[in-house]
Order: structure tokens, then C-alpha cells, then sequence
């Protein structure tokens, strides 16, 4: 399974100083409750968890339901004590995992 | 305990059309690895959870960890078939245990 996503972050911060990580995914979020214009159900088809971790850590991490609206986009602010690799895990439906990653510089 | 926050999310949307949703908690992630003035550890200090219910079903939980900034900022998107009640929950170390809730109206 494939998956775009996006994880939008600063190159370079300060040490300790709070800084946005945006996530986006490319997901249509199908909520099982829809019909398809052949008038069957659409098969539930959900994101269902993102985590994220800085250099190995654990420090975000979020459960998304069928209200999430499609392509989920999640921001949240971190403040880290050195530069480090930031990488973010989505899992969903029919055995979906993605990873990307993103090197953040703190001076 | 008491905790403020602010849940931000529109007075009126259409129905099964995205809207954003914002919350903020004034608490300071105190991350217990930082020394006050007498040189003392302080103690951790963290929000630990946060849950979003619409009409009493879950539809958004994360969990935070001490890389999230002070005052935590989240965001996400939702769509609702219909209005009601969206409610947040807070919960955090020393027992915090926090709600906010907002009427959504859907035409």
C-alpha cells in the first residue's frame, strides 16, 4: 500500500524553542457509510494512526476515526534539545504503513 | 486542577464538509529534566491525552509526551453529517482532568 503524505517542518531551530510540525496525508478517509454510484457500500477505508518520534522517541502520536475529514492534515509544536531526525509512522486499513522522516538542525 | 483551554471550531458548517478544529491548553510541559532557580529538578508536569467527541463518539485522541511544547496547539480537520456537540478532554499528570465542549450547527 501506498500513501503521499507531506511532513512540513523547519530545516534548522533553535534548541528548545517551539516550532510547528505539520502532517498531511493523501487519504480519501472512507467512512464505510457511503454508497458508490453503483449503490453499494463503500468498504471502510481509514487512516487510523500517526505517530511521530524524534530520534527514536516517541512524541506525538494520534487515533483518527471516520469523522476525520479525507487527505487528514494534523500541526502540533515540539521543542527538542538538539538536531535529530523526526519520523512519522501513518498506519490504516488493509495492513497501510508509510513512514517518512525529516532531519531538523538545532543551533 | 484547573486547566484553560480553547476549543475553536466553527458556529455553523455544512454538513459533510471539512471545518478545523483548534485546541489550545495553557500548561507548561514542565518535562521534568529542567532545574528552577534553586537548582532543584521540577518536577514533570505533562498533559498527558487529549480526546474529541462529537455527539459522544470518539473521533480524535493524541498523546502527548515531553518533546510537546508548552501550551500545546493541535489541529485537526472534521465532517459531520449533521450538528452536535463536540467535546474535548483533557487529562494530564497530578490528575488534571479537563472538558470543553461547542455546539456545531450543520445545514
Amino acid at each position: 500500500m501506498s500513501l503521499r503524505t507531506l511532513l512540513t517542518v523547519p530545516a534548522a531551530v533553535k534548541r528548545g524553542e517551539p516550532f510547528e510540525v505539520r502532517l498531511l496525508a493523501q487519504h480519501p478517509m472512507e467512512t464505510g457509510y457511503r454508497r458508490g454510484s453503483d449503490g453499494a457500500l463503500l468498504p471502510r477505508d481509514l487512516l487510523r494512526r500517526v505517530e511521530a518520534r524524534f530520534e527514536g522517541e516517541l512524541v506525538f502520536s494520534a487515533e483518527l476515526h471516520a469523522a476525520v475529514a479525507a487527505n487528514p492534515y494534523i500541526a502540533f509544536w515540539l521543542r527538542v534539545p538538539a538536531g535529530g531526525v523526526l519520523t512519522v509512522d501513518w498506519q490504516g486499513d488493509r495492513g497501510l504503513a508509510h513512514r517518512e522522516s525529516r532531519r531538523i538542525d538545532a543551533a
